[in-house]
Formats: structure tokens, C-alpha cells, sequence
């Protein structure tokens, strides 16, 4: 038996899983849920946790999930692909898993009016894939697009590389249908650009973290294709200079399309992982998309621009390369593979992207703890890695002490240069303890207030986000 | 006596005013307030309404104001500069209003951040105008921008010409500062363009018409000056034209800054109040504006794909008659000047546009009132004008029922398209008769109760927007 099947199902639990069935159908419900159900990327759910799943095909069989939920009083975590890195999507004990991931149609695209409707279940980059015939792309691209859905990236408002530019998801949701925990259908917002009729629900639902509603769809924003893409590598030789060369940017007129900074770390752990020569010491990398009109324009100016900042500079005028160098990066995920390893994800307003290098290599000597970090660094996101080696033989297990205590001093120091605790990621379960550190007590209670306006019995993804 | 000054203070209010005026200064306060206090540009108090007009200078006086108010349960009516176009700030009798106009601080600007910190009564222009010798501006312009405030401007979701492509007020807001119904301080959101930490109250105050809290000061996102900018002008023999050339542009890898349609009775009518000959029979313009890099690329692109659906196009290559062109354009209200005249707000799924222009004059005729109309046609974003001319010598009063029953038919009409019953003006008093038509009861449900988390004693704004 799975660990993660409930041992012992609770009554009204099983009750619940049988009146499902007989709604929404024999094949979209399980007591015995396969071990991914468990948990995300990064949080797994207590050993022996019970739990039901549900997998209802369609937004008329989640308003059926949720109003069943709602008569027993059952708690609903709702659920995307579970590609979450916070632990938004873990089971609690005792609750309905809502998985969304069967609500699959793209409903309709339209060129013209520069939008898709889309279910939650869709696969971000899916989205992208069928839109190219037409020449046009969704913006939004967490690194996760190949596995998370859109549904999952507008409840945590996920981020990616392309922000500083084309925005987060925020700003590609025009309108969305969402069902409330007693099972109501709800329809927000509008399909033309513009629209302010009465307060912002649409933007309200987006980020919270399945604690408010159970998105089911969503009308987004696309753009048309860029007329040209370049990628340019501009070497420098400390994470502090490429920090250096980001706030030159800044001053300059181009705003890349992306914009990564490698520290040395990252790039020997990359090197490591795929043979591919890219570390030099401790030289780091900004790895940089120009797109849009007058590629060669925007490249001269980001040349004399980082040139003058000390870069040693390269375009790559080879599509095949660039787009090698770009899978390279998707695949750092920083020092420590293999053994004890925690992804941080934390941000500062980007002037101050040479102090947090600085900091985390300070606080990993203090700790003794490996440290490697990668940044979306035209929007001041960072990912430090903290890793330790694992004993030979040891079995996985909770993140050792030095590495809790080296990411919580982490979590301090940006908050102190004015960052957040979480750029991307969001609060899930794994980020809660550091909330009041950022918000105030006044900003919990209105959270909390609002929360209770859509949730009145604390039924949604309780013990979560806020 | 002034028409607005209160005839009778109530004697709550006069205590309240003598109770400021000892905790926030003499000067701040006034029980007989100028006309201007007494209504926004379209909706005036009604005759006799008695308030009185609290001017705090800073946060800490708009905190002190609250709690006078809250203590002594008096409504509060939030003002910018008072340039809104649906009632927002009208005062209510007995209603205390809260002028921010004397909050204009730049607290900071951060070109390396990429981010301004004012305060709510900073004039929107003015803040482009202390950005520019940087090299930066502020994205949002609604047309009002040398008399409106980016407090007014956030509390409206206010829109305007650049916002297909840099967004409206929403997405250049970072971060908050407000103060609540009991004059609690709240601060809300980050500095960095990434952050997700909790329900999102930065996006919730937007567009909130004063409903919720009372915005101070904003930290907002600045960007660079384009290396270039470019205007074009478009001839097509109708407005239907017109509104193919911007299908036409959709498909299209181009995304002019700025896309206003401007139909043959606009034309005329700019045509009669400055002179300038722009008007050519019943032929609409497109008026564009290109920006950034590779200038001559998308000019090019944009001059094939205009030609291609029937255009006439002229590239206006000398600066100061473009700026001029876009005078024009700002200046251009509708027929109607000097009688009665309605000016609307609506917004269609871009890919509408022809068919609501045909809809206006079509509702122009069955009501006998004369119909022109301008739109951001890049976001869907129309004003329409609906105008009868006065009789010789008739005193200004209220809109004859012709014009509210063409207006009324023409946000149904929009409605119908798919559209809103607001683009960016808001709902204030004007609108709320329709809000039932485009929200459901769900979300209005919703939105009460919204409303109430933050505002229990329904002292803020009462009976505007939601």
C-alpha cells in the first residue's frame, strides 16, 4: 500500500468519496490516490495523512465537488499539476484533494481581440504550442510551463523570466470563472483590455492560493510573436559586477526580454551536470533575450552598454545555441544535487542584487553551507540554493539544521533591502512562518477578513497562504 | 452664499469641523467650501447638500481626519483634484470630504529600481515632468493627466491613450500606503515587480473609487523614454474602415503606443472648435503612435498592413505638428459643445468596434440625438458623445430623457458585444444603474462583503460604485 493512501479512511470521508461518485462519476474519484497526490515539488504531506481525491472533468462537476465538500463540511485543497514549489497544493488530513488537471480545452482563441479562454487544467507552454500557428504566445513562462497549469500559475500568481518585460500572470488575466466553496459559480472580469466596474475580483483571486475560490478557467491576454529574438552572454567576473552590469541596464533605454544572472556556483554546477563549458572561475553570467523590433539597434546599445560595465560580451547569432544556452539554464537549479539541497526564492528590489549576493555568500560561510544562486534579475527574483552533502547511505529526510538557520537569515537580510519573502513561489505551507516579518498586523486581519468574506466556514485550502 | 456651502450644518458636523481644525489645523478646514468641492466634472452634489472639506497635509493629518470621522460616525467622501467624469467624489449631505490635494510630495525617485514614491495628490503629468530630465516617464495617462492625481488615478484605475500597450494605472502600481475607515495606518504590496506574499491588497485597493481605504501614497513603476516615438495618420472613408485597419494591426506583429479612432462627426467637431481641417465627410482617422526601437520597421510594417485594408497614410515625420495632432485629439469631446451633451465610456472586445459604431448612429437616430464618438481602439475603450443643442437662453440642468435613453440602449448594446459598462471613468453614482446588468448577484454579494471587511460602519464613500 501506499504511504500516501489513507490508512483509515475517516467515515464521513469515505461517505463523501461514495456520494462523489455517484455525481461526477466512478472514474473521477479515489480513496487510494497515487503517491503524486501527496504533495508538490517541495512539501510532501504528513506520513499517513488521509486523504480523497477528486477529479472532476469539467467546471459543472467541480461546483458538484465543492457544494459535496461544502454540505460535509470537508476542507478542499484545490490542485494543479502539483508542480508548486511552497506546499500550496499539500493534502491535510482529513481533507478533499480537488485536482483540476481533467479541465484540459483551450475554449477559444481570438487573434482579434488578442485573447484565449482557457481551462485551468491547460498546460502553460500547451497554450503557447497552439497559439504559434496563429503567430501569436502567452507570455507568462515559469520555468515549470512544461509541467504547470495556467490554473495553478494564476492561483500563485507565478512569475518566470519574461516579467520585467511582458509582466507576471497578473497582467495577463483579463476575466475569470471560479467556483466559491459552496459550489456558486462566479464570473469576473472582462474580455476587453480595459474594464472597472466595481472592486477588482479577478485580481483579488489571483495569488491567493486556492484559499478564496477554485479557479476553473480563464480568459488571458496573448501577444503576438516577437519580429526577432537575439541572446546575447555578457561575462563578468564576480556575481557583484553582473549585479553592476543589471543597474547599467537600468540607466540604458533597453529593456530585455530577459535578463539571468549565473553566479560562478551555478554556472560549475551546470558544467557539472551537463558537460557544457561555462564556468571561468568566479565569473558569472548575465544571460539576456532581446525580442521585438530593431534587434540590431537594441543590440549595439546593450553592447556598449555592458562593455562599458566591464562585461566580456558575446551575441549568439545561432538560434540552436541560443536556445541550448537557455535549456542550460532552466536546468541550474544550483550546487548540492544529490544530497541535502533547499531552493530559496525570496526578492529585492534589483539595485540591491550585488548586497544579497554578497549576503548569501556570507551566510553560507557562517553556516557552513554551500551556496549558488540564480536571478531573474531584471525583476530583482533570486534563487539561492543552500545545500549540504548527504551521508553516504542516508536516507532522504527534513532539511538539516544549518540550512533552515542559513535560509532564515536569508529571508531577513532581503527583507531588510526592502525585498519580500517570496518573488514567485508563493506562501503555500513553507513560507508561512515568515509572513509577519513582512506583513503587518493590520494587513494579516484584513487578509484574514477577506478570506472569511468568500470562505465563511475556512473550508478552502485551510492552514495555507495567509 | 455659495450654492455649495452647507445652508445648516448639522450640528455633528460643526463639532467635527472644530474638532479638525484643533487636531489638523486651522487652514485645513472649512465648513463653506468653494464650488469646485462640491461635485467632480459630470455629477454635482445636490443643491444644498451640507459638508464639510478637510485638507490634511500629510499621511499622519488623513489619519487623524479618519479617526475624527470614525469617532464621530461621519461619512467620508475621498478626493483627488476632483476631474473624475462618473460622481466618485461627489459629496453626500452630511458627509465629511477628504481632499488629498495638499499631499504632493515626490518622496523619491529610484532609476535604478525603476520606481517612484509620491503622494496621492501629485499631479500625474507632474510626476513625467520631474522624471523626464532622467530619461524616464510614468506610463499612465489618462487624458486628465495635467489636472488629475495618481491618488485619484489609482483610486479610478484611471486608463488612457498608452495603455494597449504599457497598461492602465492597475499595472504601474507596486505598492500602497492607505489609511482605513479608523484612521489605521495599512501598507501593502513591494518595491520589486515580483512579490507574492498573501491576498494581494495593493490590487484590490485600485480602482476602488475610495471605497475601501483612503490611498496616500503610491510607489510606482517608472520606465525609459523611448529612443524613439513616430505618429502616423490613417485615413479610411468610415469608422467601420477605421475599425478593420484595427483588426487589420491585431494581426499584425505591430502594437502601436497609442491607436485613437476618431470618427467623421469628432473630426468636425475639432475641425469647428480649433480650425485645424481635419475633416474630410463621413472618413474616420486612426491616429498612432509608434515608440521605441526599430522606428523605421514598424513604421513600414504598419504603413503595409494599413494600406493593405484601404488607408490613406501619412507618417508625420516633423514633431511639433504631431504634438500638435494629439492636441487636437485630447481637445476633440464630440459634437455637442454649448448644448446638452452626454460624454460615455464604454468598452467592446476590440474586434467590436465597427459594429458599436454602427450601433451609436443607429441609436442616434432612433432618438433624435446627435452621436460622435472617439475611442482607444487598441483596448476596445469608446466615448461616445451624445448631444441635443439647448434652446436660446435655457438654463443648464439635467440631461433631457432623449439622451439618457440613447445612453441607456447604448451600454446595453455594449453589453451585448461582450463589453463593459465602464472602460475607465469608473462607476461612482453615474454608472451604478447598470452595474446589475454586467455583475451578477453573486459578485456583487461578494463585493458587499468585501466592502464591509474593510469598512464596517459603510463610513467610506457610501453609495459609490460597488
Amino acid at each position: 500500500m501506499s504511504t500516501t493512501a489513507p490508512p483509515h479512511p475517516v467515515p464521513s470521508l469515505a461517505d463523501l468519496a461514495a456520494r462523489l461518485r455517484e455525481e461526477i462519476g466512478e472514474e473521477a474519484v479515489s480513496e487510494t490516490p497515487a503517491p503524486q497526490y501527496a504533495g508538490d515539488r517541495a512539501v510532501r504531506a504528513a506520513e499517513g495523512t488521509g486523504f480523497v481525491l477528486a477529479l472532476p472533468r469539467d467546471t459543472a462537476g467541480v461546483q458538484t465537488t465543492l457544494r459535496l465538500a461544502h454540505e460535509t463540511g470537508t476542507p478542499v485543497v484545490p490542485r494543479g499539476a502539483g508542480s508548486g514549489l511552497s506546499g500550496g497544493a499539500v493534502p491535510t488530513d482529513g481533507a478533499l484533494v480537488l485536482g483540476l488537471e481533467r479541465l484540459t480545452a483551450i475554449r477559444e482563441i481570438d487573434v482579434l481581440d488578442e485573447v484565449a479562454v482557457v481551462e485551468a487544467g491547460v498546460v502553460t507552454a500547451d497554450l503557447s504550442t497552439a497559439l504559434a500557428p496563429l503567430g501569436f504566445f502567452y507570455a507568462p513562462d515559469p520555468a515549470s510551463a512544461r509541467l504547470s497549469t495556467i490554473g495553478g500559475n494564476i492561483a500563485t500568481n507565478a512569475g518566470g523570466l519574461h516579467c520585467a518585460k511582458y509582466g507576471v500572470t497578473r497582467e495577463s488575466v483579463l476575466a475569470l470563472e471560479a467556483v466559491l466553496a459552496d459550489g456558486t459559480l462566479l464570473t469576473t472580469g472582462h474580455r476587453s483590455l480595459k474594464g472597472v466596474t466595481g472592486l477588482d475580483l479577478t485580481q483579488l483571486l489571483i495569488g491567493s492560493e486556492g484559499t478564496l475560490a477554485v479557479i476553473t478557467a480563464a480568459t488571458v491576454r496573448i501577444r503576438p510573436l516577437p519580429v526577432a529574438r537575439r541572446t546575447v552572454v555578457a561575462r563578468f567576473d564576480s556575481a557583484g559586477s553582473a549585479a553592476a552590469g543589471v543597474n547599467a541596464i537600468s540607466r540604458s533605454p533597453v529593456r530585455p526580454a530577459a535578463t539571468e544572472l549565473l553566479d560562478g556556483a551555478t554556472l560549475a554546477d551546470i558544467e557539472a551536470h551537463t558537460g557544457s563549458a561555462l564556468a571561468d572561475g568566479d565569473s558569472a553570467l548575465l544571460l539576456i533575450e532581446l525580442d521585438g523590433y530593431g534587434i540590431e539597434e537594441q543590440s549595439a546599445d546593450l553592447v556598449a552598454v555592458l562593455t562599458a560595465a566591464g562585461a566580456e560580451m558575446r551575441l549568439v547569432p545561432d538560434e540552436a545555441e541560443a536556445e541550448h544556452l537557455w535549456e542550460l539554464r532552466r536546468s541550474g537549479r544550483g550546487s548540492g544535487a544529490g544530497g541535502h539541497r533547499l531552493g530559496e526564492d525570496i526578492a529585492v528590489p534589483k539595485s540591491r542584487l550585488a548586497e544579497i549576493f554578497t549576503a548569501l555568500s556570507e551566510i553560507g560561510d557562517r553556516h557552513g553551507v554551500a551556496t549558488s544562486a540564480v536571478a531573474h534579475a531584471g525583476d530583482g527574483n533570486l534563487h539561492p540554493s543552500l545545500a549540504l552533502p548527504s551521508a553516504e547511505g542516508e536516507a532522504p529526510g527534513p532539511l538539516p539544521p544549518a540550512i533552515l538557520a542559513a535560509a532564515d537569515e536569508l529571508v531577513r537580510t532581503a527583507l531588510d533591502l526592502g525585498g519580500t519573502v517570496s518573488g514567485e513561489h508563493g506562501i503555500g505551507t513553507a513560507k508561512r512562518e515568515w509572513l509577519d516579518l513582512e506583513l503587518s498586523p493590520t494587513s494579516r486581519g484584513l487578509q484574514q477578513r477577506l478570506k472569511a468574506a468568500f470562505d465563511p466556514h475556512q473550508l478552502l485550502n485551510p492552514g495555507k497562504a495567509l
